[in-house]
Formats: C-alpha cells, sequence, structure tokens
C-alpha cells in the first residue's frame, strides 16, 4: 500500500469492492513507467464518486485490474461557473482548460466568434487536459468542456437566471460590478477572442439583461491571462474561496 | 508610416530626435522578418520613457537606425508590488514572467527555498520574456528581474515598511486578509516551491511583522496558478485595477 501517491482518473463508477478495468494507456503508465505491481496502492476518482484508494489486483502489459477499497476524499464540486471562452493558440487554449480546472470551474465552453478561428480545437485533447489538471492538482471533479459552438447561437438560446460576467474595457472592476453577499446562484465568465468581439457580438452582448460587463484593469491582458484573472476575482468574491 | 503596429524594446535612452542603433537582432527582425524599409515607423519603448513612434532612417542586413519622432504613451508604471517565487520546471517559471508583467508587477524576484533547485534559472531569459510580455500587451513598463537569491537572505535584509502576502494554506481569503482602503504602500507576493515551505521558513515567515497570511481557496493550486491569482486579488483590491 505505501503512500498511495499517484493519482488517476478513470471513466467507471467507484464505490467499495468496485472493479475497474484499466485501458492499455493506463496499464503501461502504471505497470510500465511508475513500475506498480500486485498489491500497490493508487488514488483514483471519476469526477462523481469522490477520490478512492484502490489496490492493483492484475498487472499485465496491456491491461490490469484494480479494486476500490476505501473513499478518501468525498466529491468537491466547484460553484455552477461556466467559463466561456473564444480559442486562441494550442497552448494557451490548453493552458486555460487547466487553470478553468483548477481554479474551480464547473463548465467550459469554447466559443465561436467572429474574429476566432476554431477549426483546429481538439475538444478530446481538452478533455484530457482536464482530467490530466485534476489529477496533478487533487481535485476529485472534472469539469465538463462541451463542443464548440458560435457564440452567437449560444446565446439565443441562453438561460434567463444565468448571469454573464463580461470582461471589457467597461469602467467598473470586477471586484466593484459583482454582486455583493448572498448565494451567487449560477454564473458564466466570458473571454473574448485577442482581436475582440466584433460590433454586433458587442451590440448583442451589452442588450442581455443577464449580462455584468466589469474591466480587469488598466493594463492589455492575454486572453489566458484574462480567464485566470475573471476566474480569481469571481471565486474570491462569488465562489467558494471566502 | 502607416498604423504603427510593431513594438520594440529598446534598451536605449528616449526622446524627440534620439536616435536608437538597432543590434543585429533587432535588424534582422525588422528588416528581413517584417520587411520595413527607411521611412517605415514603429512604437518603442524601454521601460523608463514611455513608448514612441520611431522611423526607420537605416536599414541593413545587420543594423539600422530608428529616429524618436513623437512620444505615443506615457510611462505607466504599476503599483510597488513585488513578486517572489521560487522557480519551477521552465516553462512555467516563463509563464510567472510573462504574466507577472502582464498584471503589473514593479520587481520579479526567484528565491532559493529548502525545496526548490533553482540551479538551471537563466535569468537572462526571464529578462528577455519580460520585454516581450511588455512588447506584446502594449505596457510601456518591464520589471526588473532579479538573480536568484536565497529567502533566508532576502529576508533577514527585508524592508521593514514593506509586507508580504503570503499565500498558504490560511483560514482567511486573500480578498478579507488585504487592508482596506487608503494607499497600499510597498508590497510583495511569496510564492512557494511546489513542495511546499521547510519548517523552519514557516516559522521564520509566520514571525515577520510585515507577513500576512492567506488562502487561495479550497482547491490545491499549481505555483504558477497561485502567482497569477495572488496578483490579481492584490491588483483588484490595492493596486491599479480599482
Amino acid at each position: 500500500m505505501a503512500n498511495a501517491k499517484i493519482r488517476l482518473f478513470v471513466d467507471q463508477p467507484l464505490g467499495q469492492g468496485q472493479v475497474i478495468a484499466l485501458n492499455e494507456a493506463q496499464a503501461n503508465y502504471l505497470f510500465a513507467v511508475m513500475r506498480l505491481g500486485v498489491g500497490a496502492a493508487i488514488l483514483v476518482f471519476n469526477g462523481r464518486d469522490g477520490e478512492w484508494r484502490a489496490d492493483v489486483a492484475e498487472a499485465g502489459k496491456r491491461k490490469g485490474l484494480l479494486v476500490c477499497a476505501a473513499q478518501t476524499a468525498p466529491l468537491q464540486s466547484p460553484p455552477d461557473l461556466w467559463l466561456l471562452f473564444a480559442p486562441i493558440k494550442k497552448a494557451r487554449t490548453d493552458f486555460i482548460v487547466e487553470k478553468a480546472t483548477e481554479l474551480g470551474a464547473a463548465r467550459i465552453i469554447p466559443v465561436q466568434t467572429r474574429f476566432t478561428s476554431a477549426d483546429r480545437i481538439r475538444v478530446d485533447k481538452l478533455r484530457a487536459h482536464a482530467s490530466e489538471a485534476a489529477e496533478q492538482c487533487g481535485g476529485t471533479f472534472v469539469p465538463q468542456v462541451d463542443d464548440v459552438i458560435p457564440l452567437g447561437k449560444l446565446l439565443a438560446d441562453w438561460p434567463p437566471d444565468r448571469r454573464i460576467l463580461w470582461c471589457n474595457e467597461h469602467l467598473a472592476g470586477v471586484a466593484e460590478a459583482l454582486p455583493k453577499g448572498g448565494a451567487p446562484g449560477p454564473w458564466a465568465i466570458l473571454i473574448g477572442p485577442e482581436g475582440g468581439f466584433s460590433e454586433s457580438e458587442q451590440v448583442l452582448l451589452a442588450a442581455m439583461p443577464q449580462v455584468v460587463q466589469a474591466s480587469l484593469g488598466p493594463r492589455i491582458l492575454r486572453a489566458d491571462t484574462a480567464a485566470v484573472a475573471a476566474l480569481t476575482l469571481w471565486q474570491a468574491h462569488l465562489g467558494d474561496w471566502k
């Protein structure tokens, strides 16, 4: 058993005595790379059932079995906060997904705007990034990562009760613009593309009653920095950092 | 002239009519990569004299001359905020320097802690990262990046009036722990290594009257995420984001 330090995301139900079949990549990682053998213990989570200690019951070259022994942490769900962002260069898009997972976003939605080219977004890779970020940071929750959706389409069906923090060149800072106290209810943060929103997108957003405009200071921030800064301020003021 | 979009950091004085001699890398970038010729205009800044429009007066293969035409933006100095961080993997250290520049830190100090191996830190590269970040984000200020210094040595000579925001597992969140209102005075943010501070380092820090302890929420954040989150909260509450 030792001090089970390896954390693995598995897409299977977890519970007392539950058997987990490993796929080839997982078996390779645990048994070839990390050189674990039968009887070794690791930590597993699936984003739904908290974190469990699981013991290696079978170790093969391309497969293996774990058995869930005991829950080590309950599921820690983030607040009901979505992050909407216009995909940018690959490394920075990966970064946004990693940071949103760490900082506690519940759902991540890449949006296609007038000035975004999101042709080459690999959403499967982004999903893997989210579960890897949770693996490495001790998280038990993995945010849902949606397929890319055109901004106009997303906003046309926008839930009436979900507010949107739109970080633009507004006069008020985020800390001042966010409502004070009480349960925050459902929210989303919207980060635009590096080229900015088109005029018609701006008109559409400004007309939505759910939208709260605010500024992230006097400097120009890259989109990835803006995403981290906005998530941080939201969590500190309305989320679970208080 | 057109719409001078290229921004270049130059380490020379800027002022009306000032001639700027370009080095080989700058000449290559402007004349070979960007294909500018004599008469073209770019924007230059040196971190001290604001931003200037400069016109190409000579364009050679390995050298060239610019002439400062007019100031386009004054120097925008950040608040008196230092960032102290324990260097981590190269990509994430680069990232911390880039983000600290964007978010408005005045000085960046890599510190060697008990659990940091900072042997391979290339401070010259970090300095280049800071000026590149300012180039790309429209900044006119470039934070000073110090050589790596042992934490104990830095703290032994610490200025009595400079407070330190130490982000650890404290009960209070940063937004609550920071003092309210008034001029902030000199501050520093301290981000520990991924392995945490040693017990003696923790004792030393906790005993310093300048130290303000606070938490960055219930999740474990990577050091680079913690740096961005702490800079953001400090700027929103005490800095120039208000």
